[in-house]
């Protein structure tokens, strides 16, 4: 039902087809992308964003560059599979699921020339499978989180975790995507999400695209709308989270956590497995990245403060695990977490021995 | 120490120079306006803004409309005062503190002519009074909260009670103005205050014209900004204060001060007795205003939320008592306010029998 972000178009030679996202909200463009170059291009520029749709785009980005080859000299395949995937790993630095995917496509290649199979046949599956798993995990974290959802609820989102940040239905939109799939009715409160204004460029928008029922407010309207007892539950996605269930996200979650608590209302964080990082004991691990002052004093392209001005800027925030209802994971809810709930679920995901 | 919104320049005759405040923060302008049409325009278009100082304003365009009148006819001289002053009752419809000081203008007229006093002369006198009055209101505020503010505090504000709003030191920065003329060391984190932007726009720009350390943040960095332990006490304005305490106040506040407690730190309202309506039990009897959603949708100036989208834009919203560690007011500091309390208060500023 969410806009499909990305796609792999025709089977081999086929090329991508994905949303231009830094023209939204404002014009709606789905780009042809038939060459490596073009990929890299998009990645860099954040046409493409959000960490699981950043390692599909590095997988089929990889496809574009090595479809046309030749098999039948294999070292040269190999070298070649080596060289775009360098190159391609170059377009955001930063972009940990963009080294993951290319390091699991390169993987493949290296074990099928090993075993004189026909690495780009090996690629094509790779990229197909890096896709599946997405829309497996998402439509997972779907089924889990719906389970949350009531008929008739009204729930509140927090930046844009949806499907426009994955393959397929998002993480913290999942929920909603899947509930409303179920037939029930469900209506949702986006925050706009400064500075970069994520909830009123992308949430808003995607969930239009499906007939969502979605109202847009200003981040420092949330507690209002609770006080006016609108909402029913919170559902937000995740950057990072610490083993004992302490959760990074985009700034602004943990003030939204906080007034959830206090208005009695259920706030849960939706991500895989992946996201979970069980080398940090607890969130005061978690290195929060300041940003430039920039994207305050010029929200919009237009200056609305003074020359000079001192800005402080955290990109993320930490939600303390104790404010937290669940987690909502592919391999089921964690409720209520802590550092024995999360590592459960770890093992059970094959991510703990 | 702060900025002079709006003053009489000369005696009489004499003209009004005023900062244009639409104009904030990329550009100072000070206006000087010399005819009744030019104040009329400058109200309606917000050049000048804020209750106290719509008063003021309203109180010295009437002189610019009387000061050259002959007063050898006082009956002349009395219709033409009523009929400026219809005239500027005009300039924003629903602006209380515009018909407040033309009704006080009124009255000094009408005595004056009945007691065959010079009616210029008189005007001139309450004009003068309400600019003063609204000082001594600001300075006293100013003193009453510079006592809540230790030596080396970090303060936070949301939306602008400042100079800007008011004739003189402003409500909610006048204990920050107050300490630091005292020599405590206070430095402050400005909310940015969507929609409108009063934050970044007008406080961040006042405080730095007063050389305070001040840093502009998104609302929802405010929770995490607290969480980090840098904010010793938050300072807002008021709107109306209804009997038992309850306040409403710019949209956002009510956010802040359930944050304010999640942390432990004082949240203290800053407001004259002439906000408080004792005919309002408490604050479920406040009406909120739901304003365009252009605002939230074309935040500056720019369409940033996708066309059609459904909005939310509650102007302000409602503190309950239970939050505020503290009113103060020109007659002293209501703890912990409850309806008894803020009576006392009311009682002994006259205000109450």
């Amino acid at each position: 039902m969410p806009v499909a972000t990305i796609v792999w178009e025709g089977g081999r030679p086929g090329h991508v087809r994905m949303i231009d996202q830094t023209l939204l909200p404002t014009q709606y463009v789905v780009l042809d992308v038939r060459t490596v170059e073009h990929m890299f291009d998009g990645i860099r520029r954040l046409a493409v964003r959000g960490a699981p749709a950043i390692g599909v785009a590095a997988g089929f980005g990889l496809l574009l560059g090595v479809q046309h080859l030749d098999e039948r000299d294999p070292d040269d395949v190999l070298g070649r599979v080596r060289e775009t995937a360098a190159y391609l790993a170059k377009a955001r630095p930063t972009a940990v699921n963009l080294f993951w995917a290319l390091e699991r496509m390169l993987a493949r290649a290296t074990r099928d020339h090993a075993a004189r199979r026909a690495i780009v046949d090996g690629l094509f599956e790779e990229a197909r499978a890096i896709f599946d798993e997405d829309c497996a995990i998402c439509r997972k974290i779907g089924e889990v989180g719906a389970a949350l959802v009531r008929d008739g609820a009204t729930l509140l989102t927090h930046c844009n975790a949806g499907g426009l940040a994955t393959a397929d239905f998002g993480t913290a939109l999942a929920p909603i995507y899947a509930a409303t799939a179920q037939g029930k009715r469900v209506a949702v409160f986006a925050d706009e999400t400064r500075p970069l204004l994520q909830g009123s460029r992308l949430t808003a928008w995607e969930l239009m695209q499906s007939g969502i029922d979605v109202t847009l407010i200003t981040d420092n309207m949330a507690a209002r709308v609770m006080y006016e007892g609108k909402i029913d539950a919170v559902f937000v996605g995740a950057d990072r989270i610490a083993r004992n269930g302490d959760t990074a996200n985009k700034i602004g979650t943990y003030g939204v956590a906080v007034l959830a608590r206090e208005h009695g209302i259920p706030f849960y964080v939706c991500a895989p497995l992946s996201t979970f990082d069980e080398k940090i004991e607890n969130g005061s691990q978690i290195p929060i990245e300041e940003r430039d002052p920039e994207e305050v004093t010029h929200g919009l392209g237009r200056r609305t403060a003074p020359e000079g001005v001192k800005v402080y800027n955290p990109a993320f925030d930490v939600t303390p695990a104790r404010l937290i209802s669940g987690i909502v994971t592919e391999v089921g809810l964690i409720e209520r977490p802590t550092r024995e709930r999360v590592e459960a679920a770890l093992r059970r995901g094959g991510r703990l021995p």
